[in-house]
């Protein structure tokens, strides 16, 4: 089989570290091996993917002593109580501080496998292997680590680098379609924050990307780790502009709570919160209604929502977004659209618009 | 009253803070203030500590919106379980990304405190407000925060360093005896970690110190803190000289966790702990039985345990001991003594050598 592979980098100084992308790469004796600098490692999976490729990292680590615990599947239990079964797992098998901890899975797993790495014994080394799309674009690169809590997403956590990210292409084949378009909701994100000329490509190209076509997924896996690279190597604990890649995320965290965790995709809470982010952003007379209508087109192409899920009313989204980690002193900071490929973090709205633009995004 | 104070400095870059030690800090106005950045701050404290000076804290901050969480008291309560409480609090009152976590108590609540000032929405500013002689000298400076699990102490936290530590010596006139020496177990840790001359100056002054003498008390604080903050500038998260804080730990550590956490006071484990090494140290032929006796007396006179718990078997000691921090790819390193006032941390020695070493620390 052919193996080819590009590599990145995160510039971080020496918490630098590359994100390998490509095909087959799990299948390569030399990629994972010389980032555990120690003898052990404990592999965090799920029941999904580890029946999947358990076995193919397994084989790749013979040298070390390998431990593997398996968690249940789905945002709802990424909380503090699944997070100690980790703990128990690193404990009853006396791994010690120069373990490394390998994170085979989505989103879910890498979140809660980082946070327990930074955890365990006051931190230690950690290996991405995201196995979704989502996780390959987006949640395995720049460190954000955590779990949620019952009043909001994401709220107690750490930001930890991993020593390495490995994205193997061909864990994606075996990804269902409601995950994939999940994915491309972080990817589209890319192209809305900072490149116009990428979401164009993306809209061009989305029909290869439903069909997974290998060389338009890479494309876009590449690209929008590169960008996710460069912004958090600028900007590490979202003093400033990381903060641009959530856009969309402050209503779909809201949606990801109000509906229960694991109801709406991460990935689909945040397509639907990008259109709402859109129609905002018009209202504040930002950009075009042409713009909106291009955002939502692309987001239904990609078969996400669009709008808020019925079931939620607009106090029940205000409520919940006061909570958001971009709230200070009391504001909350919104990300919204000067352009397409351009975000900016914003106070500079009313209670009331924010109220109008939740409104506008519920189904009739 | 008179208002004097020490201020000593932990030099950590962009990160450096100030420890104030002094008698009445919690009534001058500007000495915490300063170093709360937003407009609101969580105290964070138990049962018997907020009763004395919480309203003394809350009087400091009027011109902030304070609110509070009370925790029960002792070691056993210091989990996740009870970790999640804080997060609780911090959610259920909106507080934002800039928030302060205020730590006022003991040991127990600034690690607490600051594990949740770690991980709340991945990192919001603390201060330490130490209430006991024990967090005063040793847990309130340096950063190291963090819960214990069921088959380990200290095994989940974080390195997360106070935007200030106010060390007000008053507070301890409320301290009862019991605790008063636990603390002085860690003042007698530097002493025979480092300074020679510190460890004559304790045994000489170790009646007025149990009788809370103030300046004589201050002293030993000052010298505590500003040991432990050379330390921690030259080796902040444990890479080297750092682990020589952990004299007598490895050995206290097995005993908290397997006697129950709470049951012994931490600083009562480490006083026997450090008894412990200093027998084996002794054993491996590098002190002089004289030497170990010098440290056993000063430890009973300050009131501490000097043998291990009836309770426990060696067995019991070497199977905690082996999920210690300072395990590193499966040997157990241990800090112990090349003389008084000279602590080394070595893997020079047998597992019988430590087997008999715990043997001779059991009550016959």
């Amino acid at each position: 089989m052919p193996e080819s592979k590009t590599i990145l980098s995160v510039e971080l100084g020496d918490r630098s570290y590359p994100i390998y992308i490509g095909s087959n790469l799990l299948d390569q004796e030399d990629i994972l091996l010389p980032h555990i600098p120690g003898n052990s490692a404990l592999i965090v999976s799920n029941e999904t993917v580890a029946p999947l490729y358990l076995n193919k990292v397994k084989a790749l680590l013979k040298s070390k002593r390998v431990e593997t615990i398996i968690l249940p599947d789905g945002e709802k239990f990424k909380n503090l109580e699944v997070l100690n079964t980790i703990f128990d797992a690193l404990l009853s098998h006396r791994l010690d501080r120069n373990t490394t901890i390998i994170a085979l899975g989505g989103g879910v797993v890498g979140d809660m496998a980082g946070f327990a790495a930074a955890s365990y014994q006051r931190g230690v080394h950690l290996v991405q292997i995201p196995t979704t799309l989502l996780s390959q674009v987006d949640s395995s690169v720049g460190g954000k680590t955590g779990v949620n809590h019952a009043l909001g997403k994401n709220m107690i956590g750490a930001f930890y680098q991993p020593r390495a990210v490995i994205a193997d292409t061909s864990t994606l084949n075996t990804l269902d379609d409601r995950e994939l378009s999940a994915g491309l909701a972080e990817v589209i994100k890319y192209g809305l924050i900072r490149h116009a000329d990428f979401f164009e490509w993306i809209k061009i190209n989305i029909d290869q990307l439903l069909a997974k076509h290998p060389e338009t997924l890479l494309h876009a896996i590449k690209i929008s780790c590169q960008t996710k690279a460069e912004i958090v190597a600028a900007d590490e604990k979202e003093s400033g502009q990381r903060a641009l890649l959530n856009l969309g995320h402050t209503f779909g965290h809201a949606i990801e709570t109000g509906m229960g965790y694991g109801e709406w995709l991460h990935g689909e809470a945040v397509g639907a919160g990008m259109c709402m982010a859109a129609r905002m952003s018009s209202s504040l007379g930002w950009i075009q209604e042409a713009q909106v209508q291009d955002t939502i087109n692309l987001m239904q192409q990609a078969k996400l929502p669009t709008m808020a899920p019925e079931a939620m009313t607009t106090e029940q989204f205000l409520e919940l977004m006061s909570v958001d980690k971009k709230v200070l002193d009391g504001v909350l900071r919104l990300v919204l659209l000067k352009d397409i490929g351009q975000a900016v973090v914003t106070d500079n709205y009313t209670q009331k618009q924010l109220a109008e633009a939740i409104k506008a995004s519920q189904p009739a």
